[in-house]
């Protein structure tokens, strides 16, 4: 199932994505609610994407399927090519980071270039929402924790991510994370490490990998941040980028007001947001 | 005025400190809730205060005063003391960092040494709870942005902070971030640049400073961390530890099982947990 958080007639809520229509679920709340019921709710939902019905997608506004969430963790450094790039050793251990819960952007909005800052960059990652979540579980087990997969720009001001030892401010902007579509549910999507992932700036490639090079699988990923950490329903990790990003270019080239940057997965869509100048 | 989150008879409400006494405010939802609506709520609390009633404060369970920020930023290396004993060099740029929303820890609770881990630490923090928020604020104007203080622990665990170049993970495990009792609004605390801090662990003084030895004050704090990013009502800043902390001691004194942590900052009050092995 495809999952989306919409807004229509002012309002925003859960919908059901069917083809190239939404269908409201229905169900109170926002979409960690919805997860967090989801064993209930399933068949229910389920029900009401066979028999259709909704309103065109065209006819309402996207939002990041989780618009709130408690976490944001991301991990650094985790396709080999982009650990080249960035002239960095391969991480023998996990290297994470967080993004702030205000930094959410909706998957076609725009994107802001702060005041005073030049050095926005892109990077295109698969992200994994959390569904059952838990403590201490075992890359074995990590798969019935996730409750499904979209698209993710770990957008990133690179001054300020490299002007500190510690990269979570300059990874926390406003709007610098863009998430979306939609969420495609995780027995929808099958397997999440064998997906083609790209981004383009101006419809010009500049990334262009498959999730079966991450560095740390997304199973390893949840035992090593569930070790000391709870992981809760709608929870939600940037599992890294491949390489490509404008700061590994020579020269450097960082985003500008105007680019359009589109992010692509196979099976989850695309996400794809202009830079602007904050006013 | 001083703000409680608090449990009783079942239900978490937010009450009204006097004396040894809790008065319930009678305003709904959270004490994030609370702070949004403070500019109407003012007098009508104010007048509650006036009027008495409540019950025993030992009648009652404090609860962390914001159980679900949507931030919590901490700055490393913020008093010169502690920079020194961290074989570190002052840095130029204030340093930051984030706890999960998940480590929040009510003040007089347990904190848990996870599984498999050896190397927990304490650390004393002056707690800014952010009122009005804002982007862009001067630090001229932020005094304005804060709603009030409380006593945090910055609980750490050393082997996780320092086995990534990224310290957040480290920061986060559950129970990690005990704060309280509850909040001293800024009007009532007046200037947070002079307050004795202090540590304690098993009646042992450890950390013993005063928060005008910070670094960088909680107005320049606001003005960085406010420059690209939206503090909001609620997000909580841990402002920087002094000196004294397990892991600079020679031999380093790491917290065990059966130790009770003692934090207090004059005008807040104190918290204090014992250590419990994860079962």
């Amino acid at each position: 199932m495809k999952l989306a958080t919409y807004t229509a007639d002012g309002q925003t809520r859960t919908g059901i994505v069917a083809g190239d229509r939404i269908i409201d679920t229905g169900v109170a709340g926002t979409m960690i609610d919805l997860i967090r019921n989801w064993d209930a709710l399933k068949s229910v939902l389920e029900a009401k994407a066979v028999a259709g019905g909704g309103v065109p997608l065209s006819a309402v506004k996207l939002e990041a399927p989780i618009q709130r969430p408690g976490k944001i963790f991301a991990i650094g450094l985790n396709y080999a090519d982009h650990v080249a790039e960035s002239n960095m050793a391969a991480p023998e251990r996990q290297v994470w980071f967080t993004k702030a819960q205000t930094s959410v952007n909706a998957p076609y909005d725009p994107i802001t270039i702060a005041t005073g800052t030049t050095a926005n960059d892109y990077e295109v990652e698969l992200v994994a929402v959390i569904g059952a979540g838990g403590k201490h579980i075992a890359a074995a087990d990590a798969a019935a924790a996730v409750f499904g997969y979209c698209v993710g720009n770990d957008v990133t001001e690179r001054m300020w991510q490299h002007g500190s030892p510690q990269w979570s401010l300059g990874k926390s902007f406003d709007t610098h994370a863009p998430m979306g579509p939609w969420i495609v549910t995780a027995d929808e999507l099958g397997d999440p490490h064998k997906l083609g992932i790209r981004c383009f700036v101006n419809g010009e490639k500049r990334q262009d990998s498959n999730t079966s090079h991450l560095v740390f699988n997304v199973w390893q990923q949840i035992e090593h941040l569930s070790t000391g950490m709870t992981l809760e329903p709608g929870d939600v990790l940037f599992t890294g980028t491949p390489s490509g990003v404008g700061a590994a270019m020579d020269p450097r080239r960082f985003l500008q007001a105007g680019d359009v940057v589109r992010c692509e997965i196979d099976g989850l869509g695309h996400i794809e947001g202009s830079m602007v100048a904050e006013h």
